[in-house]
């Protein structure tokens, strides 16, 4: 690269465009040659149904502890793919640049981006790339869009929540939105604590191989967190959901900071977690799976779904006591992922 | 909504984004119910080759002479799945939302993201929703992917050109481009220019079954415009490309507009057209079939590629010269899509 920021130029389809592409964003995240370039990728065909999604990211800052924006992305779409109960196969990558981004930055999370992508056995087929003025983006805005396959014919559905089944976790919350916040603010709390930015999809595959026609509903508690992701499965299932407080995992250092920034620690984000909603019948035979991964070492049982069926989100305090949960309104966080 | 303006909020994942979301961006877009919300969409399976493609949309300004960024975003991705020769079927949109946005203009795009969608048959799956501070983002960025379906075997790609073939365009050029910066520089010019902005889908079905396996290549003359895109394609097939100038199709008003501003029509993007390289015995039928299509009366023959291999672009000029023409640098237009 002859320039070491990025110039408007670099989105213009012409010559500064095709130097950017061909000598850094496709060696580093696919690697295809110049003749095959089209504007599209051509697959193969797939038995069985596909799922389809997409996330933009907009994280601010674009680097924090445990990750960056690029892994992000990748990790994001990787895990939307595997809460459909999907095997996440192929991944587009659509960049928003904006004038005078280092490409320093840019090139360290593209390699990220490469990285997870192969740690989750995913491959960038297609992709984009637009650069803005100064000042009308934030440094790089990413696009990823996902296909997966899957390989059964169940329904995991934020519908399909029943009376009776457990709702597990695959460990500590928090962990993302608190990384992110404490590098936006500069915090001296940020030293300890990390995103939990992973890819979830293997996680899935041993909980489908455990549960089979059991396993109901799988969400990962991003955006609003625990508290939000669990609301949402009340309402669209329209069951009851209660969830006990001693049993929720959360570290010290995120306890701690949530306590300090009077921030409660259900609505903060985490990109490394999935909700589980499970047949009583399952249930400990799902967690014992979960522990025989890497991301699930710390899979626990949090709550159940009740009787009744009016949509409610409960938590049963350390004191015994029941509270009822509602979404917030607007942000706690703004700009988490 | 109760706001008439976006709110950080209403990309929270709390009660504003769900009221953004039930309320006006899903209605529009899909329809799809409350219950039957998840963080991917479930498709049916598909015979055949998959075709998979991706676009981020930052035009300026958001609304143009002939179209918006809604339409434009759909019709840009569904036209890159025609060129790999596919039938489109599902696309996915993420919005970021700069903070300040008129509601009112948000739900004028999704209709006219919607009407796109309908037009060329397509249909909104999955989407995601970020909002950014005031200054971080300029108005509403989009990014659409899209997945379609290859319904035969051919190899339809930028290499696959060959000595003999044809070269036909479905139209006049530069409509687009010229339409979107007059409309931006507040140009008297504007009021006769419009954006070419379509779906070219059907067009593309007509020349399959037109010109069969002699079809080798399709492309959409989008940024850097017909010079660039034809350039890439004697670079990816290693052929000489040499086009006529008098055959070049170009409406009055955008040549003048050119000729004022001192920019080459060859190189100003368009929004629905394509660029057909076919075997000499398929030209005829396929202009032919091209003419029988709405979006077809204006096809041409503008070129032919030559018998060596050397990936030179040329133009014969109107007085009988040879013109080598290069990539640009960088942009003639910026933001032009």
């Amino acid at each position: 690269m002859k320039s070491d920021i990025i110039l408007l130029g670099h989105g213009s389809g012409g010559t500064l465009s095709h130097q950017l592409l061909d000598t850094l964003i496709i060696p580093i995240l696919s690697a295809v040659a110049l003749p095959d370039q089209n504007d599209a990728a051509v697959l193969p065909a797939e038995s069985g149904r596909l799922a389809f999604t997409t996330d933009s990211f907009v994280v601010d800052p674009i680097f924090f502890p445990g990750g960056n924006i690029g892994d992000l992305a990748i990790n994001g779409t990787v895990n939307d793919l595997a809460m459909a109960g999907a095997t996440p196969l192929y991944i587009s990558v659509g960049l928003i640049l904006e004038e005078g981004l280092p490409i320093a930055d840019l090139r360290r999370i593209l390699h990220s981006m490469r990285q997870a992508a192969d740690a989750a056995g995913v491959s960038i087929v297609t992709g984009d790339t637009k650069v803005v003025p100064r000042g009308k983006a934030d440094r790089i805005f990413i696009n990823t869009s996902g296909v997966g396959r899957l390989e059964h014919e169940l329904v995991i559905s934020g519908s399909s929540a029943r009376p009776g089944d457990r709702v597990l976790i695959n460990g500590p919350i928090g962990d993302h939105g608190m990384a992110v916040l404490a590098s936006r603010e500069g915090l001296a709390l940020q030293s300890d604590i990390k995103s939990d930015c992973a890819p979830l999809n293997r996680l899935v595959q041993a909980i489908l191989a455990a549960a089979g026609s059991d396993l109901h509903v799988l969400r990962d508690p991003t955006r609003g967190g625990v508290a939000t992701t669990l609301k949402e499965i009340c309402l669209q299932s329209q069951v009851d959901i209660t969830l006990d407080e001693l049993s929720l995992p959360i570290r010290d250092n995120v306890a701690g900071a949530c306590a300090i920034l009077g921030l409660d620690p259900l609505f903060v984000a985490n990109e490394g977690k999935l909700l589980v909603v499970v047949a009583p019948d399952s249930a400990d035979a799902v967690l014992a799976a979960m522990h025989a991964t890497p991301e699930g070492v710390g899979a626990t049982c949090i709550g159940e779904v009740g009787p009744g069926g009016e949509g409610r989100l409960r938590l049963r305090t350390a004191i015994g006591g029941l509270r009822s949960i509602e979404m917030l309104a607007g942000e706690q966080l703004p700009r988490i992922c």
